[in-house]
């Protein structure tokens, strides 16, 4: 998920004043990212340049001095005397990300006015359980590249690789141990069965054209969205609010997560990112049944059918990269109005995140939390 | 660690009551092992065979029953609505074990008089945390066989073997949240964090001859013995018992532990295991580490010490399988009495293990837990 945010991310510019914030809080989040603890504030200043300052600082007034100290607990509990466990955890942690899932608890406590210490750990927590998620992934995915850096499986090799992803995952719940709540730990336990439902599911759609949207949704749901949703609900337990208040942020997370997922496998067949010179189509060649093709698949007529029999279960190519099978595929893309589709449904979930916050009162952060929804999906246009 | 007691499984002998006591303690814990629910008791019959008739009996009377329910409960709980979880999950639980880890907590709960549910649901928490252990392991060593049956690595493929044993991990955390116990939750979770520490440093420690008995007993005290300790000590925990009864059923378990992997490592050279036909010298040909050629790599001469950096660093072999360089290192472990010195450090901490039930009145299970140590050293003769 945030693998594709990341490679194909896309330059800041400057417009609106809400626009400027939310790029400002990707990147105060992509700063705070690094692994340096007292490099963000001159890292932000010098890479988000003069016209961002002015959001930089609105953001940092919100929830920047929140997110380096969840970036401090990272550092502090990927500890181990083992120090390839440090090593290994920070490459990929370092690595970039944007931090959404932590930022997500951060900005749910906030807006429900929690004003308490535990949405840090918790926010720590809930990065250390995507981390092991995405180590994990790019072993069963043979990922070389993450965000534009190798992947730790290429450079350590796919057995450390499981151990730390283990080792974070236990990591995690030590923080939620401390934490105490039972109620959180239940989430997140729960999250975490779901989110490995999810990513198995997943494999069983790979290379299956009867894959439907509702099998899709349901991969998504679980090996995305579960976790949004858990990272939005837990900052609202943290401050002991009513039901109604923690199914309104967990709607919010999981929806926002859908659409995000949708936009993430949108940008996987966008010919702009062609024309960016990122690469794209690598779902394609893989295999994997996500919406766009899911889309196409479904208005089919028997010679598409065939060809996408060929190209996505058989993976038999015309040509050694599939190159030439990949522009095929993007004229029945097109032909169907699939992208069209696809985006249309990334703005229904995007449309139902921004919903579930109307319950809230305004407030700064919740203009961020909506803004975060829009740039989501703007990803996809 | 159990893949080795169990491809290399002793013919249970008539003997004295306690040895027959001891040898169906394993029989039962094997019988139950079945995914089928209902087979236990006829099957332990059939197994068993008469002789060992009494003393089954008797071990029912002690946690035959628990065991079963412990059995049905980790059948429950490995149910997804994604089917190959169960598929994969069961062909991992069915393919054996001998439930030790569980039993241990059942034994330790009984001997401090428990007489609620929870051990129930802890005990299958710890094969749910052991099993995914398994399957991570055998996805690092790329193992095709434990037990005499195909891995699930070797069945399915890497992918699910990584994602499913996330899954039972999860699993064994939602089993904890729901019995309540922050400070069960605390003990699992670091010892969950500490064997994947364990079998990181387990990692470093191939292929490395500088690698000091002390170094040895470290990995083994966190990658075996840290859930022994866990399984013990949530016994006591459920018991609600105090501190130092805890802490003995703690060094129980880790010292059992310890001399459990220590005997299994033996065992890898055991020149028996070869009149068997079983096959021996794995960890030889993996290049791991173990006490055996520990003990004699630290007296080795130069000559030696050149044939060790060749064969277990190198692993450069001089016939295909290493046939001939392994029988070159059995001859150097029988010219330092090197397997010896490894049985006696075996029964060191299986004394140390037997000395921590000392607190404990005697009675029929504390019988049976220090008939578990002997058992587990007695392997390595």
């Amino acid at each position: 998920m945030l693998r594709a945010l990341g490679r194909r991310r896309q330059p800041c510019r400057a417009g609106s004043a809400v626009r400027r914030l939310v790029c400002s809080l990707i990147l105060v989040a992509i700063v705070n990212a690094s692994t340096q603890p007292n490099s963000s504030s001159s890292g932000a200043d010098s890479n988000a340049g003069a016209d961002q300052k002015v959001a930089f600082d609105a953001l940092m007034d919100l929830v920047g001095e929140d997110l380096k100290r969840v970036n401090q607990a990272i550092l502090d509990r990927m500890h181990s005397p083992i120090a390839l466990i440090p090593q290994l955890a920070g490459h990929i942690i370092a690595a970039g990300g944007k931090r959404l899932r932590p930022l997500l608890t951060l900005g749910a406590a906030k807006l429900v006015g929690y004003e308490g210490e535990r949405h840090i750990q918790l926010a720590a927590c809930i990065e250390f359980l995507h981390t092991a998620t995405l180590l994990h992934d790019d072993v069963v995915d043979e990922s070389d590249k993450r965000r534009g850096r190798d992947t730790a499986n290429a450079v350590w090799g796919n057995k450390p690789s499981v151990l730390v992803g283990d080792f974070l995952f236990a990591r995690a719940f030590e923080l939620m141990v401390e934490d105490g709540s039972l109620e959180v730990m239940g989430i997140l336990a729960r999250a975490s069965a779901v989110i490995s439902e999810g990513e198995i599911h997943q494999l069983l759609t790979a290379n299956n054209i009867e894959t439907t949207e509702a099998d899709y949704l349901e991969v998504v749901g679980a090996k995305t969205a579960a976790l949004f949703a858990a990272a939005t609900r837990i900052g609202g337990v943290a401050a002991d609010r009513p039901r109604e208040e923690l199914d309104a942020l967990d709607a919010y997370g999981r929806n926002l997560g859908i659409a995000f997922q949708i936009a993430d496998d949108f940008l996987d067949y966008s010919a702009r990112e062609a024309d960016l010179g990122k690469s794209i189509g690598d779902d394609f060649r893989d295999g994997k049944l996500t919406l766009p093709v899911i889309h196409a698949i479904a208005a089919a007529n028997d010679e598409e059918r065939a060809f996408w029999t060929r190209v996505l279960e058989e993976q038999a190519f015309s040509d050694p990269h599939g190159d030439a099978d990949f522009t095929h595929a993007m004229t029945l893309l097109s032909k169907h109005g699939s992208l069209e589709a696809t985006v249309r449904r990334a703005h229904d979930f995007a449309e139902a995140a921004r919903r579930s916050l109307d319950m809230f009162p305004d407030s700064p952060v919740k203009t961020v939390l909506t803004e975060v929804v829009d740039f989501s999906v703007a990803r996809a246009y």
